[in-house]
């Protein structure tokens, strides 16, 4: 199993605080050893970085801890190998082109026994479940959108319903997003708290380090974090339903019947 | 225009030397200065590090000019935009997947008035002529090789002939590779060296800078770099003929009638 965190804001933010506790749990805090990636959207434009060392030690995960990204779309993944072997290309975040926009990709889970084969469009690079997940996604969007971006609600319905479909083989958390819509699936395990105003400190449960976000914030700021267990012990984290598909949008989450 | 920097080896082996030299000319010895990129293929994996700064001052060219990735297929560009604004989705190199590869491309030149809009598979995420020629050449990819990737002299003879089109519209090099071919077109200008036993010391044009190859190599190393104007000044380096597409393997170039 993998865990996920994932970052949507109102205004360009950095998650040099919430990284630095996730990426301790790729190897000191927690097992997950077997590769990391996160990806920053910035408008359109994509930002990636990926590395099958684990994230306590790999030099790429040090820098991005030190070096503020501003961005208001991060996915970032740390991976414990379920299927596929520890190799660059089986690291999350993947991410392909759909509609003239980069989609991006993370799971958390294992979907035993699904391995389709039959893919027209987006052809998995690696080898894990997760991949060929995500491929089915985007099979699935452009078979019902060939031209381009549907509205939001559209989008919606046709994500549940193959986020429905996958979950019955197995554990499907994800998290997706082209730079506009934030999505984030729970079928078993998934977080997330809004920080805005008044903002508070808030303190690590991986490494004693807190922030003081009132110091660092605009009054309208609003930044949501969604990660697989809670990243702070002093703050109150909602959990998301099993089965429950947020979009999060300037840090708000919505769902639609 | 722009610059390129690649390199293909018979062996995994860092570019950090040959960075070091090109991100120079990324606001220091020339005038480069809008944004660049560069993608390092390990196996089917790859790894992409962009910034729309200008490379002697972004802090991720810092770190990749220190920390020695190991790859057989680099691709590397410093932008200096002609068409398209600054921004990181207008940065090169591009990257699509077809045939389950990852394709990675950067373009040295201007394609004035090129600009098709009837895209059916790969759309482009930014509005430079560069990207939207990387487009069409994989769509061309799919319609002539629907189903997976044909043997090279099949490939090199579609790609062959979309060049030669593209190159008419404007000035045409460019790096193209999907991490097992590495294809390098040259309209105007594009210089390749190879490097091989008996390896000697290479001095950097750009910064005095010396590497003395034979201490760091084995005899069977062999490692081939193309860039848009030679990097050192102590070697002789080969330009490609206005019209050539050559294909280099475990660091040799090769070409089809």
């Amino acid at each position: 199993m993998c865990q996920l965190l994932g970052m949507n804001c109102n205004v360009p933010t950095d998650i040099c605080f919430s990284f630095e506790g996730f990426s301790t749990r790729g190897g000191k805090t927690d097992d997950h050893r077997d590769g990391w990636g996160i990806a920053f959207f910035e408008g359109k434009g994509c930002r990636f970085f990926l590395d099958a060392k684990p994230s306590v030690f790999s030099p790429v995960a040090e820098f991005v801890r030190h070096y503020p990204i501003h961005s208001t779309h991060v996915i970032a993944h740390i991976r414990k190998a379920t299927q596929g072997k520890v190799t660059l290309e089986n690291c999350h975040p993947f991410r392909r082109e759909l509609w003239g926009r980069y989609w991006v990709f993370a799971h958390n889970g294992d979907l035993p026994g699904f391995d389709p084969k039959d893919f027209s469009f987006y052809q998995p690079v690696g080898n894990t479940d997760s991949e060929k997940a995500f491929c089915l996604i985007l099979e699935r969007f452009r078979e019902y959108f060939p031209q381009k971006k549907p509205p939001l609600e559209k989008l919606y319905s046709v994500l549940k319903e193959v986020s429905e479909k996958l979950a019955q083989k197995g554990i499907f958390n994800y998290l997706l997003s082209d730079g506009e819509h934030f999505f984030a699936h729970c079928s078993t395990k998934l977080s997330y708290i809004v920080r805005q105003a008044p903002f508070a400190a808030a303190h690590l449960i991986d490494q004693d380090v807190t922030v003081d976000f009132s110091e660092l914030t605009s009054p309208s700021d609003r930044v949501a974090v969604i990660a697989t267990t809670p990243l702070t012990d002093n703050e109150v984290w909602t959990q998301i339903l099993p089965g429950e598909l947020l979009v999060f949008q300037d840090g708000l989450p919505h769902k639609f019947p």
